[in-house]
């Protein structure tokens, strides 16, 4: 139970801060275009992939639709004829990721990767199961937090997000004991990878939105900190950022769990899988 | 609500039929073994996996443990000391995939393959597309209605289920309009795609096990329905299957719902994502 009252506020429709300049910076027509919204996890896990991998892309600082549909991330491929369309983050993200893999072998320039080299399935498929986890339990965990209203739905909601966390960071270890210590930020010297990124907007989130609307504290251990510290820093993830005001107003309709919010709220309020 | 009496039948600890036969031609320890029950689902699409690309493996017969825990993949990896381990049936595809594709690499042997060629990023998104489909509508839908007891969930579970097909099938004609008829036994001379071999098991079952137990009957459509013969009559989708019996016997425990059943059944129960 929140002692603050619902005050109405809603979605922005535009970003703001250094997101708001990255947008500004990338508003000239290009092959690849990301719709969706500046507040949308799911739309900043693609822009940070976008931009971590130097892909040339535009996206419009400003929502033309504000439809349930028209936030979550959508991408607009010009060099078909017509344009073609791909929705779903992680699809766009791996697709994302093997566009930027094969222009490379294409050209030969190195380029970032998200993914240890093809040549290691095993080092990869531990990174996939931590993006496993990430969509499968924290993503989940994160939305029946914040949308829970009564004070023991609540406890419960703060427990499920903890825990969820904790299996994303046994997995963390696992790969670390059995000698990966190149990807992943979890590693200090670690690289960038899918699963952080995967991780990343809602990991950011839990130290704003469900600090201001649920009293949230991220959990202790000093590794886990200066882990998340790593990913909310990092240059990819900082260049889609909005500033504060936006992440808290744009999600007061989930602190109060209104009706109609979002696909991913109503997939929550009626226990389906997330859309 | 089904006229039949639950009478106490459970799961089979040990494949039959074509799938006793084929585990029996792979009894010889390897660097890689799969466990899990024949009849589990997630067991069978990594199953078909190995098949399909060729990859050495060992797969007992038998079951050891019969614990809820132990009824889904794992595979162990002997070639690192000590073993490793994988779980996750979307993670040990992927694993396998990249496996089989950087094995054709090194030794320039052409070998099978579940996506379209790592130079078109955009057809290989069209089959993620779908296969993400499958995962996050097929199979919850699956669950809710051979586990829905009363007759008004039964036919919201029935609807569900067509819903979800339907789905897939909208993407399956998206590729096509696109021109991508390589891909996929949807097209009549495509190849076997990792999304098919996703949701195999499940088209399966549904002519088996949900015909059996809720009278379902596959949706009308000559297409589809050339498209589910394909896929059921796959040779790698063949090898692993048993005798009809197993499934139904084993899918008794789902159709009347009993407690603890499965991780995958208390998911469905409690509404929340699959393990």
């Amino acid at each position: 139970m929140t002692a603050k009252q619902d005050s109405g506020r809603s979605y922005h429709l535009q970003c703001t801060g250094e997101a708001l300049a990255t947008a500004r910076a990338h508003s000239s027509p290009g092959s690849i275009t990301l719709f969706g919204s500046c507040f949308c996890p799911f739309v900043q896990r693609v822009w940070v992939t976008l931009e971590h991998l130097g892909i040339d892309y535009m996206k419009p600082a400003e929502l033309l639709e504000s439809s349930p549909k028209g936030l979550v991330p959508a991408l607009r491929l010009d060099n078909y004829e017509p344009p073609r369309a791909l929705n779903e983050s992680t699809v766009i993200m791996d697709f994302l990721e093997e566009l930027a893999t094969s222009n490379t072998k294409r050209s030969s320039h190195t380029t970032e990767s998200l993914f240890p080299p093809s040549s290691d399935p095993y080092a990869r498929a531990l990174i996939r199961l931590q993006a496993d986890n990430v969509n499968r339990s924290l993503v989940p965990a994160f939305y029946r937090y914040l949308q829970a209203q009564d004070e023991a739905k609540q406890v419960e909601g703060a427990r499920g997000f903890v825990e969820a966390i904790e299996g994303l960071l046994a997995l963390f270890k696992r790969a670390e004991r059995e000698g990966y210590t190149q990807y992943g930020l979890w590693h200090e010297r670690g690289l960038l990878s899918y699963a952080d990124v995967m991780a990343a907007p809602w990991l950011f989130r839990a130290t704003n939105v469900l600090k201001h609307y649920r009293g949230f504290v991220l959990p202790e251990g000093e590794q886990f900190r200066a882990y998340v510290d790593r990913v909310i820093n990092h240059p990819a993830f900082k260049r889609t950022g909005s500033t504060e005001d936006l992440y808290l107003d744009s999600y007061e309709r989930y602190a109060y769990n209104r009706p109609n919010t979002s696909q991913v709220a109503n997939a929550i309020n009626a226990g389906t899988a997330l859309p």
